[in-house]
């Protein structure tokens, strides 16, 4: 992997950050954001605009260009990646490092006084907006809206915003109704009074209309605002996705309802107009709900008196505690994703000696296996396919210049996952088709050993993931070892593989208690860099545990795994296994042997 | 325990929200902080406001009164003292629980529109009041500072401001003379570019000076506040406490020093004025670093500009790394505990049969026994000396109308600790003087495992203890178990038995990661509600681990217990044990048999 050459794009920014056709005053420094308008995760090509100027395409990072430096923020994942990627006149900066400063601290560290910082408002979250400002602003520097954004200023082969079919979910799929949903809704917000809601993330959006798109790779969403009243919806999406008579069926935009299930649409880019509309005429307490983390080009548009910020929205929290059918279609997706998987990994029994299977030949096959299945639709990211030395790049991606042959040698790592109709997979397996070596099976069997405490864990109802973390991590720290990286992260359906508002991180403190229906995975792991990498993920659903007191009635809860992926019992020091362990491995059947399954496909 | 009865006190105090010799416009609610102007958790009798407005005289509370409500929140470990002290009158609001109300959400909820909600300037934190002014504006009310304490308004017969002798620590206490800690802060000031410290927490003023005092029971503290520049030592404090040579030695008050070692002594009440003083001559760079925690009112003195407010002090953050000579006094201090309460235990095993022990006696009587060892100064709080159904009250300390006769059929929980001049000690066993049922044995097992997990526990440098708490929970949730309080806290060298900036608790986000030379508690527990309580609690020191491996060289820390208190055999079920843990067990040599202690005292 070659770094890309940032010379001229540099220089390019830095006289466009001086332009007065962007900006009335010159400014010191320009942040470029990760996400788009919608903070998403993951993003469509258009809006790649922090890949575009430093070259590191990993799916988390910040970069900071003043006149004179340019910094790049992101986490334990993508070191390796990042540093790879970019050229030297980028700094590397690695967060959760404790000599790693804040983008605020350095920005306060680097810049001349007064200094003014830019950042386009509609790709920075409004608690971002809000926290950079008041640093800033306590240090004598300012924070600033540049409504153009310098990065599309100097992109001259910028892509298109895409605008892709609509795919509508009937009841099979989804359980309940967009009508049951927007009812649901609404009463949530009568209960705390609120007004009017704004949704602004894509799954969000598509989870509420049983709609799904493929505007951004991976995540079968599409760009749309909705804004839902008491007795109105209003949904912000491009006209021409609105044509096919079958999502105007779904919708019932041509037989008219019940006047408040009329789903009034608008282009894409009126949600600003719209909702400046709706705002001047609210009520003196009528309050505005939206997520803190929606852009701050909209969050301004609210009247601070109007505003009703939340961490997690309604919309969030009821996605991720799936219903009886979602769970079911998960349930089909992991059957249907393990029997792929275990076509694979017969194929690289028989193929890898040969010399002929690479990281990318290998995902290629694991996605032509999954798309055999029943109501396959894609990926659901990009295929990790790595071994030996690149398996220690925790998010690598094989690409030609880095594609390595896989042997008899080294270890493998392949987390993969797919969209299906019914379900969202992800998995990760890491395997030897030769013979591992002591070390290598000592530590994948730490975190083996860390991956079953977690899934096998009892706690109350109301427990928060993130006090999980620790069990995952426990195996490895007792012998001085150590993964850079949270352990696990909600999962939707058919929907994006990284969802809020749950999860098992040691990084995070908001997340919302675990629930039975929620899903989340499970994926421990080391990585020795330079040499090979190791990590164990499930997807599990959170369900009533009934152990055998009940204190003061709270309940219990604990994981059932979805994944029936065999794990390599090669790869296993036995020996280091408790009696318990090894039991729980049995009875979640994830410890049979790969040879033994035998090749058939669900139709 | 009869609740006190408030009728006529809450009349007297709304009746006060409204009198205009206090407040120039009626509040509807005042609230009642638990803490002093130095958010001391420990109070001085005339501090204890809150206990004189409503019953409750636990360490933790806060109480609120509006026209036609009166509440007061407090933690699991009070819920049940709190409902026995309580009147009709109050309602608790248990804190950690889903369906409790923050203060902000209830006083929204009961406040008629556009009130005023009245506190004390001096006794609520500056970042509470923050937090508590930001919700109540938002919903159209306001929070007003009443510089009359209305509490002290009705309270006719309160108790003045004690005023103790200082005592002098020399270098074998202290390791550090007062000076070397000023240069130590000073360079850390330089540092950070902060010309003035505010100190306000008594406990990092007694540490700066290497004083002590005996103002707040239980915590060798006294009423001070220091303000330290580059060049000036400024120390507030009743005049009178200085005029012993020892303290004017110690101070070399009278011998004048190197210029910025000499310590200007001014009255306690003038820390106002004066630091009114050093911020009307700051430049316009200067900033003053004073604790976020520190009074609403010392913090407004500050024009904020030049404010520079932290979590932790550095005070605070050196004093909890303790050094080598402090670690050795807390071995000794450790030893000489140990010794005292094998002696009681021997006692009470002779005595219970009789029926002549009480709770109160057995308190008594360890009390008795500590202080023959040499240097003693005091408890370190008030003992814990619980049998059957008292030990469930977290918090429970024996009075005259509740005190239990100890018998061979009860469980016995006695949670104490001692002063003395070498360091603070805090340990919990709970023990059985006949059978057992196998319940409690069960439950003290697993309790058991919990303590031991944390003790056993490594982790890498950098891990901060919050996440070591499900390790003290994991047996307990595992049958369907918990506690409702955190596992550990920092504890102070002959200094606060509770002390920040770590711990380990499932609560906190905030606290510092764990450093070799911290001292905190290991302390998990299980309450049956009526029944009996459960508690085993250890002082752990942080040390160095040398694991197997060494991942990225950030190397590995560990606990070492410094608590030698034996555990009682008899209560543990070692069936539940793990071959691991009986070995960890016996390595600490904390499960040798009570019995087995020779009585002897260290001189």
């Amino acid at each position: 992997m070659s770094p890309k050459i940032t010379v001229e794009l540099l220089r390019q920014l830095r006289q466009a950050m001086r332009n007065a056709r962007y900006i009335a005053e010159p400014i010191q420094a320009y942040i470029i954001p990760s996400g788009d308008a919608h903070q998403s995760e993951y993003i469509a090509p258009c809006d790649c605009r922090r890949e575009f100027i430093c070259g590191f395409n990993g799916s988390a990072g910040t970069a900071i260009v003043t006149e004179k430096h340019a910094a790049m923020w992101t986490d334990g994942r993508y070191f390796l990646q990042a540093s790879q990627q970019m050229d030297n006149n980028w700094t590397l900066m690695k967060m959760g490092l404790k000599e790693t400063p804040s983008q605020e601290d350095w920005l306060i560290s680097v810049l001349p006084e007064n200094s003014k910082v830019g950042v386009d408002p509609w790709i920075i979250a409004a608690d971002q907006w809000k926290n950079m400002s008041k640093a800033l602003t306590s240090a004598g520097h300012s924070l600033v809206a540049v409504q153009d954004n310098l990065i599309d200023a100097i992109w001259t082969d910028r892509p298109s915003r895409p605008s892709t079919p609509l795919i509508t979910l009937d009841l099979t799929f989804t359980g309940l109704t967009w009508q049951d949903k927007i009812t649901a809704l609404r009463s949530k917000m009568a209960e705390r009074k609120i007004s009017w809601f704004v949704a602004t993330a894509l799954d969000e959006i598509a989870w509420l209309f049983n709609l799904r798109g493929s505007d951004i790779e991976y995540n079968p969403v599409f760009f749309a605002y909705a804004i839902v009243g008491m007795s109105t919806i209003r949904l912000f999406v491009d006209a021409k996705r609105l044509t096919r008579p079958a999502v105007r069926e779904h919708l019932q935009l041509d037989t008219p309802p019940k006047a408040e299930m009329r789903i009034q649409t608008a282009p894409y880019e009126s949600v600003f107009t719209e909702l400046q509309a709706v705002c001047a005429s609210l009520g003196p307490k009528e309050k505005v709900w939206v997520c803190d983390k929606t852009s701050c080009s909209l969050m301004q548009v609210i009247p601070k008196a109007h505003r009703a910020p939340v961490p997690y929205t309604p919309l969030c929290l009821a996605k991720a505690v799936k219903n009886a059918t979602e769970i079911q279609g998960m349930r089909m997706a992991h059957i249907k994703d393990a029997v792929a998987l275990c076509e694979l990994f017969a194929w690289m029994e028989k193929e890898i000696p040969k010399g002929t299977v690479t990281e990318i030949s290998a995902a290629d096959k694991a996605e032509e296996l999954r798309s055999q299945q029943k109501d396959f639709v894609g990926l659901s990211f990009p295929s990790i396919s790595s071994v030996g030395p690149n398996g220690a790049i925790i998010h690598y991606r094989p690409l030609p210049e880095t594609n390595r042959t896989l042997s008899q040698n080294e270890v493998y790592l392949l987390d993969s996952g797919a969209q299906y109709m019914d379900g969202t997979t992800d998995v990760t397996r890491t395997m030897h088709f030769g013979t591992p070596s002591a070390y290598e099976k000592e530590t994948f069997t730490y975190v083996l050993k860390g991956h079953i405490a977690v899934s096998a864990a009892v706690f109350p109802n109301g427990t928060k993931g993130h006090l999980l973390d620790s069990f995952a991590r426990q195996a490895l720290w007792e012998s001085g070892l150590d993964y850079l990286h949270g352990t696990g992260h909600g999962v939707g359906c058919f929907l994006n593989v990284h969802e809020g508002p749950c999860g098992i991180s040691y990084k995070t403190f908001a997340d919302e208690p675990l629930e039975a229906g929620m899903i989340v995975s499970d994926e421990p792991g080391y990585y020795e860099d330079g040499s090979f990498g190791i990590r164990i993920e499930n997807v599990v659903l959170v369900v009533p545990a009934n152990p055998k007191y009940n204190y003061r009635n709270k309940g219990s809860l604990t994981f059932e795994p979805l994944t029936l992926v065999p794990i390599q019992v090669k790869m296993m020091d036995t020996g280091l296994l408790t009696q318990k362990e090894v039991s729980v491995c049995v009875c979640v059947s994830v410890c049979v042997c790969v040879s033994c399954f035998k090749k058939h496909t669900v139709h």
